[in-house]
C-alpha cells in the first residue's frame, strides 16, 4: 500500500502519474478485499468504481465541489481517498460508517441509502448554486439499477429542463442493481452496449477520440459529433437526448483517463450532461466475476481468497419465508411474489425458480411493486410482495391508496424489520408498525418464531379483501416459543403462577422480542410481581379480547421492535381508552431517533431494549402504584428529546 | 339531449352513425357546462375527452376489457355512458363521486385521484390476465402531466419488458397538468407537437392516414411504416421507441373516427402501446379556453354562460398563506417556493410573480418536491413545499430520509388538511399528523386562525436543522380565536371559571377545530363540568409544560381533524404516560375508515366529530370518575371496527 498509505485527501491524486494512478488503483482494490473479507460490508459494488473515484476526485474539487453517491453503498473508495483508511471496525459501534456519513467527512453529503435519491439532490444543490450565484459544481453517480426508480425520473424530468444549470450526471452502469437490471431501460442500455459496432467502439473508441481534433470546441461537442458521425456504428443515444439531456458515451469506466477527459469536458459543459461509464462489479476479484447471483454485492466474512463464508448461520427468518412461499405456490396456483431488485435478498429465489412466470422483479421501484400489486389483486391473482421494511416507506401511498382503499388482497412481506444494526439509521426497519397504522382495513402480523411465521404467512394469503403484513427481524430465527394458552386470537405465552388471584401485569410481546418478554417476566417474578404474558400475534387491528383481559391486570406493558411513535404501544393504549379500560400502561419500543450503525445487541442496550432495562421499569411502576417508591424516568425517555437527533 | 338520453351503456353506442357521434358529442358538452356550472366539479378535463372516452367505448368492451382512468377526475364522459346520468347531485351526499366508484358501476376499476397510478394498475392487470389465461385487453387512459410522475416511469420501464404482454396507454396530451406541464418531457412532447410539419401533419395527416394501403398488415405497422416514412417532417418518437414501447400518433384527440382507427389497431397489436392523442382542456367551453391560468381544471358553482362565480367566498386558509409568502420572499432572499404542478391552487402564484426565479414547479412529483428541498436547503436555502395533505403521502420516504435524516431546514406546507368533504375518501388530508409523527425531529404547527398561519409559517422557516410543517384546512378561515393566557408555548383559549380549584377537563384543541372545542367547553359548563382549552400551536412535539398542566386536572380530551389513529391525541397520551401522568384520556378525531363524499359538515357529523357529540362524551366520562354514570361507548368508535371500511 505504498500509493494509498500516503493518500491524505484528493489533492494527494493531483501529483500521480498515469502508472502510479493504475498502481494506486490496484492497491485499492486489494485493500478492500482484504479489509472487507475480514469485516463484512458491500464489497461488489466498490470494486467496480475504483477507477471512477479516483477520476472523479482528480478532475472535481470535493468538497466545494459536491461528489454525490447515490445508495451510499459504492463510497469506499471515497472514504479512502477523502482520509478514512481504518477499516478495521467497517460498521461496527465507533467505527467507519458503511455509507457516507456527515459526521465523518465534510466530503460527505448523502448519508441515507435507499436508492435513486442521487439526482434530486442534485437538482437541489445545482438551484441552490444558481440562485446563490455560487460556480461549485455538483456531480451526481448513479447505478443503472437506480435509474429504474421513479424518483429518478422525476428528477431527470427536472433537470432536463434547465438547459443552463450546471449539473454532471455519471451513470454508473454495471448491468445490475442487485440482480441484473431489468426492464425497458436495462435493454435501452443493453442496445448502447451491445449494437453492432459497439464492440469495435470499445476496441477502437479511445484512440479515435484521442486523435479526433478538439478545434477550439469542448471535446464534449467534438464527442458529440463524432458519436453523431460514427451513427451507422453506434446506437443513437435517443431516450436522453429526448429529454434534453447531452450525453457523453458510453466510457470504459476502468479506464482512468478516458474517464478524467469525459468528466473535465462535461464539467466545463455549462448545463446537465449525462457521462454513461460502462463497469464491472466485482472487477478485479475473481470469486465475485464467477458468481452470477451476485453474493458478493454484500457480504458477511468471508475468506479473501475463495470468497466462500467464513462462518455458516443457522436458518433465518428469511430462508423460513422463502421455502414457505414454495409450497403455497404448489398449493395454490393463484400466488404470485413480487420483488424490488431483490429476488433473492428477500427469499424470493426459490420460488422463482419453480415458478419462473409467476415472479415480477420489478427493478428498485416500491411504489410500482405495490400499485402493480393491487392490479394483480383486481386481476384475480394474490400478490406476495417481499421487501425490505424500511423500503416499504417507498410505497406508503399506493398501500393505502390503491390497496387498501380498493380492498385489494395482497400480502406484503417485511423483512429486516425492527433494529437491524450495521446498516446504520437508514436500514432499521423501524417505522412500519406505526405508518402502517393508519391504514384501514390492513392487518399486521408479527410472527415470533419460524412456526408463526409459516402459520401467519398462510393466514395473510387467505385474506381476499384487504392487504395484509408479516413483518420479521433480520439474521438468525430463535427456537420455538410455545403458547401455553389461548385467549381471543392471542397466544398466552406465560400465566402467572397458580393461584394467583389478580395478578400485577399483563406483558403484551411483539413478534421476535417473545423470548426478551419471557426473561423480563421471570425477572418481575423475582421482585413478587405476577405476570401474563400474551403475544396478540395479529398486532393491527388490536385482539378484541385484549381489553377484557387487560381489565384483570393492574398495568399493561407493551414491548415492541419499532419506533415507540404510533406503534402498537399506542394502538393498545388506544383500544383501552375506547372500552373505558384506563388502567396506567407503559409502552416500550424504537425511541424516536436515528439510530447510530452499531451490532444489534449494542443498538438494543443503548436504547433501553433489554430485559433487566424494561423489568426494573415496570418494577417501579407497580412500587409507585403500591405506593411504595417513585417511578423511575430514566430510560423511558420523553417521546421527542430537546435534542431529537442522533444520540 | 335526444341521443344522450338513450345511451343506457357503451353498446348503445354501437349503432351511431359518424353524425350522429358528433351529435352525441355536442350534446355531452352542453350537457357538462350546464351540470357542473350548477353542482361545482372537474369541468375543464372532462370537455377535453368527450371524443376520446366515446372511442374508448366504441373500442372495448367494457366492463369485461378494463378501461383505466388516471386520476379519476377526468371521468365525467365515462359515467354518462355506463349508465350515469344524474348530476344533479354529484359529489354531494348521496350523489355520485367526482372520481370513478366501484360502488357506482362495474365499469369503474380505480377509484383514487392520486396522479400516475394508472399505468401500475394497468401492468398488474395485464400481468394477470397473461397468467389467467384470458384475452381481454386493459386500456389505460393518463394524461401528459401524469407522466411527470416517477410512477409513471416505473410502470412503463416494467410494461416495455414484456413485448408480447398486450396493453394499450393512452397519452391525452393537453399539455397541461393544472399548470402547463413542465419538464424534460413535456419539451419532448412539445417537440413532438411542433416540429416544423406538424400543423401540417394535422391539416393534412387524416386525410393521408386514410389513403394509406393498409395492404393485410394492421394499421398500427402501416402507422409507424407512414411516420417512418413521412421522417422529414414528423419528428421521430424516439424516448418511448427506445423504452421498446411501440408508438402511434400523434392523433387529433377530438376526431372520433382517428381515435377509434388508432384504437382498432392498438387493440390487435398484441403488445404494449402507447396511443398519443392531442386534446384540448376546456374544449367546446369558450370561457374555459380563454382563461389561461386553468381556473376551469376545477370549478365551484359557476353561471355557464360567462364562467363566473356565483358566490365569492371570503378569505381562506390558502391565500393568507400566499401573501405571507410573498412578504417573507422580499424579507430573505434565501426564501424559495416548491409546488407540484398546483402553484395557483396551492397559493404561490403570487410569490411566482413577484420572485420568478426563486419558485420551482416540479410536475407531479412530489417525492422530487421534496428531496430536491433537501438539495436546496444543503445548498444554503430555506425550501417550502407548498402541497395538499393528502399528496405528502407520496413523499413519506423522502420527508423522513432526505430532509429529516440530513437535518434540512425545510418547510412543508400542508394545505386541505382534515376532512375536505366532497372529493372523497383520497383527499382528505387526514394522515399526516398521524406519520409524520414518527420523523425525528420534525415539528408540526397547526394554526387556528389566519393570525397563526401567518405567525407559525415565520417561526417554522426561523427552524434551520429539521423539518417544520404548517397544516391547514380548506375553504374559508373563520375569524380570529384569541388566547387569554399562555402556558409554555400553548395558547390557553379558555381557563375555568374563577375560583376553581381543581378543574375536570383540560381540552386539547388542535388547529382549526378551536371554535368547536370553545363550544365544547360552553355545553360541559352547563353540565358543571370546569375546562381548560388549550391549543398547543405546535403539536409535535408535545409541549414540555403539557403534562404538569394536565396533572392540574381530572380528565384530558384532545380534539384533532386527523386519523384518531397516531394523531394528536395519541402522542400526547403517550407524553402523559412517559411523565408518569395516568389520567383517563380521550382523543377525538377521524376514525380509520375511507371517508364518502360530502359536504365537511356532513362528514363531521357522520363521525361524531361535533360539539354536541364530544360533549356528551366527556360529560359520560366525567360521570363515570364521579361514579354517577356508565360512560357512553357509541360514538367513540373501536379502533378498527370489524367492517373497517366504508361505513
Amino acid at each position: 500500500m505504498a500509493l494509498l498509505s500516503r493518500i491524505r485527501g484528493p489533492r494527494d491524486l493531483d501529483r500521480l502519474s498515469p502508472e502510479q494512478l493504475d498502481q494506486l488503483a490496484a492497491e485499492i482494490r486489494s485493500f478492500l478485499v482484504d479489509a472487507v473479507s475480514k469485516t463484512g460490508g458491500h464489497l461488489g459494488p466498490n470494486l467496480g468504481v475504483v477507477e471512477l473515484t479516483i477520476a472523479l476526485h482528480r478532475v472535481f474539487e470535493s468538497p466545494k465541489d459536491k461528489v454525490l453517491w447515490d445508495t451510499g453503498h459504492q463510497s469506499y473508495v471515497h472514504k479512502l481517498l477523502t482520509g478514512r483508511q481504518d477499516f478495521s471496525k467497517l460498521k461496527m459501534k465507533g467505527g467507519l460508517s458503511g455509507y457516507p456519513a456527515q459526521a465523518e467527512s465534510d466530503h460527505d453529503v448523502i448519508e441515507n441509502s435507499h436508492a435513486s435519491t442521487v439526482l434530486g439532490w442534485a437538482d437541489g444543490l445545482a438551484k441552490a448554486n444558481e440562485v446563490l450565484k455560487k460556480d461549485d459544481h455538483v456531480v451526481a453517480v448513479i447505478g443503472d439499477g437506480a435509474l429504474t426508480g421513479g424518483m429518478a425520473w422525476e428528477a431527470l424530468n427536472n433537470i432536463a429542463a434547465a438547459k443552463d444549470r450546471p449539473l454532471v450526471i455519471v451513470v454508473n452502469d454495471n448491468e445490475r442493481s442487485y440482480a441484473p437490471t431489468i426492464g425497458g431501460l436495462a435493454n435501452h442500455l443493453a442496445t448502447l452496449r451491445t449494437t453492432d459496432g459497439y464492440e469495435r467502439f470499445l476496441a477502437r473508441g479511445k484512440d479515435l477520440l484521442e486523435r479526433t481534433p478538439v478545434l477550439g470546441k469542448p471535446l464534449y461537442e467534438t464527442l458529440h459529433g463524432a458519436k453523431k458521425g460514427l451513427k451507422d456504428f453506434i446506437a443513437p443515444q435517443g431516450m436522453f437526448e429526448d429529454l434534453g439531456l447531452k450525453y457523453v458515451g458510453p466510457i470504459d469506466g476502468h479506464d482512468i483517463e478516458a474517464l478524467e477527459s469525459a468528466l473535465q469536458r462535461a464539467k466545463r459543459f455549462g448545463g446537465p450532461v449525462i457521462v454513461h461509464c460502462l463497469t464491472e462489479k466485482g472487477r478485479g476479484y475473481q470469486p465475485a466475476l464467477a458468481d452470477e447471483a451476485d453474493r458478493f454485492h454484500a457480504v458477511g466474512k468471508i475468506h479473501p481468497d475463495t470468497g466462500l463464508p467464513i462462518a455458516s448461520s443457522g436458518a433465518d427468518w428469511t430462508s423460513v419465508f422463502g421455502e414457505e412461499m414454495v409450497k403455497l405456490g404448489h398449493e395454490r396456483e393463484d400466488i404470485v411474489a413480487i420483488t424490488a431488485a431483490m429476488l433473492q435478498p428477500v427469499g424470493l429465489d426459490k420460488f422463482a425458480k419453480a415458478f419462473p412466470d409467476r415472479v415480477y422483479d420489478v427493478g428498485i421501484a416500491e411504489q410500482h411493486a405495490a400499485v402493480s400489486a393491487a392490479g394483480l389483486a383486481t386481476g384475480g391473482l394474490h400478490p406476495v410482495f417481499a421487501v425490505y421494511a424500511t423500503f416499504l416507506n417507498r410505497a406508503f401511498d399506493q398501500v393505502l391508496m390503491d390497496v387498501a382503499l380498493h380492498k385489494c388482497g395482497v400480502t406484503f412481506v417485511l423483512d429486516r424489520a425492527g433494529v437491524t444494526g450495521t446498516d446504520g439509521a437508514s436500514h432499521n426497519g423501524m417505522w412500519d408498525m406505526s405508518i402502517l397504522q393508519v391504514v384501514p382495513g390492513l392487518r399486521i402480523a408479527a410472527p415470533r418464531d419460524a412456526d408463526q411465521v409459516r402459520a401467519q404467512l398462510r393466514e395473510a394469503v387467505e385474506v381476499k379483501d384487504a392487504p395484509t403484513v408479516v413483518r420479521y427481524s433480520k439474521g438468525a430465527v430463535g427456537p420455538a416459543v410455545k403458547a401455553v394458552g389461548r385467549v381471543g386470537g392471542m397466544d398466552v405465552l406465560r400465566e402467572p403462577a397458580e393461584g394467583t388471584k389478580s395478578p400485577d401485569v399483563l406483558l403484551v410481546s411483539v413478534g421476535a422480542l417473545a423470548p426478551m418478554c419471557l426473561e423480563i417476566a421471570d425477572l418481575l417474578d423475582k421482585q413478587g410481581i405476577s405476570t401474563t404474558v400474551v403475544d396478540p400475534r395479529w398486532v393491527k387491528p388490536v385482539d378484541a379480547a385484549l381489553p377484557a383481559l387487560a381489565a384483570r391486570h393492574r398495568v399493561v406493558v407493551t414491548v415492541e421492535d419499532n419506533s415507540r411513535v404510533g406503534g402498537v404501544g399506542s394502538a393498545v393504549a388506544q383500544a383501552l381508552r375506547d372500552a373505558g379500560v384506563d388502567l396506567p400502561l407503559r409502552d416500550f419500543g424504537i425511541p424516536p431517533l436515528f439510530l447510530d450503525h452499531a451490532s444489534r445487541k449494542e443498538v438494543m442496550a443503548e436504547i433501553g431494549l433489554t430485559a433487566p432495562d424494561i423489568a426494573r421499569q415496570v418494577t417501579g411502576l407497580v412500587s409507585k402504584i403500591d405506593g411504595r417508591f417513585e417511578e423511575p424516568t430514566d430510560s423511558v425517555g420523553a417521546v421527542e428529546p430537546a435534542e431529537a437527533a442522533r444520540d
